[in-house]
Parts: structure tokens; C-alpha cells; sequence
């Protein structure tokens, strides 16, 4: 990011950076303990989660708010204009993803508070949960580092998530054929597994925005191929 | 919207203001017709559906662009910047839109391609795209007229149509237990539902976004009864 003559403008800037680095953190904190209180079928900490959403909202509002004034009082342009412009889309996508982790320790609390403790296919689950945490943690960590590199690796695990969710949806529907009293318990895990493929998707948006930020070209929407030329060259 | 000294700088206002419009009409189409396809049966319309999402997804980059470009040459204040960034955030959720559209298309696809032809509950699908529909007409028209007072309604409708997605879910339910030969096409109307449910989550986003644009305030995340004070007070 290039120097300013306003000192004042730098640390406006930086301060937004840090903090929707404050709300990823917040949100993989979420996701992480809307997974365990699964596992250990810990109810408070589900209502916890599902509670603590509301920091996540707040924090959207905060900082989109710091966003808005800082364009209205600075009128930034070029690469500063862009990265303002790439803290607006990426705390939608935070919020979004912090959505998921709620509804994941919703659906926890209908799975633990059924008859039926054994959750089908939990390792599955709890594996497809770190691909997402990784993706998340990576598209973080391309956006503290302006690394635009991250796009390609996050475009091809997400392109690995959704065929776990493919493979995930076929097995829990021969589960239930197997045995019908299982459907509703089965369903439940089935939109477990949707929230955590979700969570891909929004950690593959942020990388994208990235991009954006980095080379000021917009990949969305394109395949690997063009992401991998954009954000190869130089 | 106050005048402005340079008559083109309305003009590009009032011009992303139409694309939005244009890329709003753009995604009604794309449902109605994702709905219609499944109705029929008809593959190729099924098929142009998902191709047409391509369409949907440049429009969303052509106006990010324009309004990137807006507020770097206009610098502008107070309501158009709060336009201008409440067309950002609304082709978001437009193009989200579209994406449920094509997941409609592709899932008609999946069960139109499968032995049985009798899609379960497909009358209340309807019903709940029609309710759907309604929501994202309702959402544009706020944002073409900048009328508050849709969000409201918008709320209260998006409750009505998660009941109905709650209720459809048990009765799919219902009828997976009873013949368990359908759970893999009940399982693809879940996910029409679900798709469905999702576009009047985004539509009710939209008019929350009209809300900041014409008071200032922002309502997301908050009640019902926060909405009606915000929007009904001058």
C-alpha cells in the first residue's frame, strides 16, 4: 500500500484491516466451537454459539460503517479506494460464514436433544469441518498479507469440499434407505454438511476479493485455469 | 436524490440505478423459469437457465466496476455514496439469487433424469416460489421507488416462508418414512425448497439495504419490531 501524507489516513486504514482480521478470528472461533459442542454434545456451548452471532452482526455493521466514512472523509483512490471497497465484501462473507456456524450449533441442539445420541457419519462431518477451518484461516491470511496467490489453492479445495458434500449426501441417503427411522436425525446432518461446504464457498469469495485487491482484476465467476493465469503472472 | 453540478454525474447514478433494475428483471426471469421447467419437465430451458447464469454473473462485475469508477472520479457524499454502496451490496445478493436459480434448473435436471417422474409436494413448491417471487419484486420495486417501508413487509413474509420451508421439511419427512424409495427425489425437492427459502432471505437483505439508503440507518440484524420503528418514524 503506497505512504500517505495524512499519518491520520494510514492508521484509518490499518485499523479496518485489523479488524476484520478481529472478526475472522471471532468467526473461526464460532465455527470451531459450534464443531466441538457437537462432538461432546455440550448444549451451553451451542446456545453460546448461537448467542454470540450477534458480536459477529455487530462487528459487520462497525465496520462497514468505518468504511463508508472513511470513503465520504478521504475519497480514496485507486489501490486504497480498492482495499476499502474489499473489507465491504469480505465481512459480508465473514457475517455469512458466522450464519453457518450459528445454524450448525442450531441443528446440533435438534441432534442432541432427539432420542438418538450416535450421529451418522460424524468423522466425516468433523473432517469436512477442518477443510472449511483451513480455507478460512488461508483466506485470512491472504488478505493480512495482500497474497494473491491463495486464490488457485482455495478455487481447487473448494472444488474438493463440494465432492465431499456430493459423497457425504449419497452415503447419508443409503444410510437412511438402510434403515428409515433415521431419516430425520440423517437430514439434520445432511445441512450440517451443507453449512460446512458453505463455509468453503464464502472462504473461496474472500481469496477472490483478494485478487481483486492485489492485481485489481475481478475473477469471480471464471475457472481455475483463468484464476491460475491471472494470479500466477505478474 | 439532491441535484448535481455536473449533469453527468446523475446520468451515471441514475444509469447503475437501471442496471441494477435490468439485472434484477434479469434474475426474476431466471427463476420463474427455473420453476417453469420444472413444472414441464423441459430440459433445454432447464439447460439455458444454467447457462444464462453466466449473463447474470457479468452484469454483477460490469456494475462493481461502474461503481468502483464512480466513487473514485465522483468522490461522492452523503446519499449517492450511500447509493452507490447500496448498489454494491445489492448485486451481491442479486447474483446469489441467480446462483439459487441455477441450483433450481440443475436439481430439475436431477429429478426430471431420474425413473420417477412424480415430484412429491410439487404443488407447495410452487406456491413457495410464488411467495418468493413476490419478495424479490416487492425488494426491487423498493429500491426503484427508495421506499422504506417494503422492509417490513419483507420481514414478516421472509418468517412466513421459513415456516413453510420448516413445514415442508417435516412433510418430506413424513413421506420419506412412509416409502423410502423416494428419499433421494425427496432430498431434491428439499434442496428446491431450500434454494427457494434462501431467495427471499436475499430479497429481504435487498430491502434492508433501501432502508440505509433512504434513512441512513442500518436495520440488518435486528427485530421485526426494531424494523417497524425504523422504517414507520419519519
Amino acid at each position: 500500500m503506497p505512504e500517505h501524507i495524512s499519518k491520520q489516513f494510514d492508521l484509518e486504514l490499518e485499523t479496518i484491516r485489523t479488524r476484520v482480521l478481529q472478526m475472522g478470528g471471532l468467526v473461526e472461533q464460532q465455527i470451531l466451537s459450534a464443531i466441538d459442542a457437537l462432538t461432546s454434545g455440550d448444549v451451553a456451548k451451542m446456545e453460546k454459539v448461537i448467542a454470540e452471532d450477534a458480536l459477529v452482526n455487530a462487528l459487520e455493521v462497525a465496520i462497514d460503517d468505518d468504511c463508508q466514512h472513511i470513503i465520504a472523509r478521504r475519497q480514496p483512490a485507486a489501490s486504497d479506494l480498492r482495499m476499502v471497497l474489499t473489507v465491504v465484501k469480505t465481512i459480508t462473507d465473514l457475517e455469512r460464514i458466522g450464519d453457518e456456524a450459528q445454524k450448525i450449533a442450531r441443528m446440533g441442539r435438534t441432534v442432541h436433544g432427539s432420542e438418538r445420541y450416535q450421529i451418522p457419519r460424524f468423522r466425516e462431518i468433523r473432517k469436512m469441518a477442518e477443510v472449511a477451518l483451513g480455507m478460512l484461516r488461508r483466506a485470512l491470511d491472504a488478505f493480512a498479507r495482500l497474497d494473491a496467490t491463495a486464490a488457485l489453492e482455495l478455487a481447487e479445495e473448494d472444488q474438493r469440499l463440494d465432492e465431499d458434500f456430493a459423497s457425504e449426501l449419497r452415503q447419508l441417503i443409503t444410510f437412511m434407505m438402510e434403515d428409515p427411522r433415521t431419516i430425520s436425525m440423517s437430514i439434520d446432518v445432511l445441512f450440517i454438511a451443507k453449512a460446512i461446504e458453505r463455509i468453503g464457498d464464502h472462504a473461496k469469495n474472500i481469496s477472490e476479493y483478494v485478487v481483486y485487491l492485489v492485481k485489481g482484476k475481478d475473477i469471480r465467476h471464471t475457472t481455475i485455469e483463468t484464476i491460475k493465469r491471472e494470479t500466477l503472472d505478474n
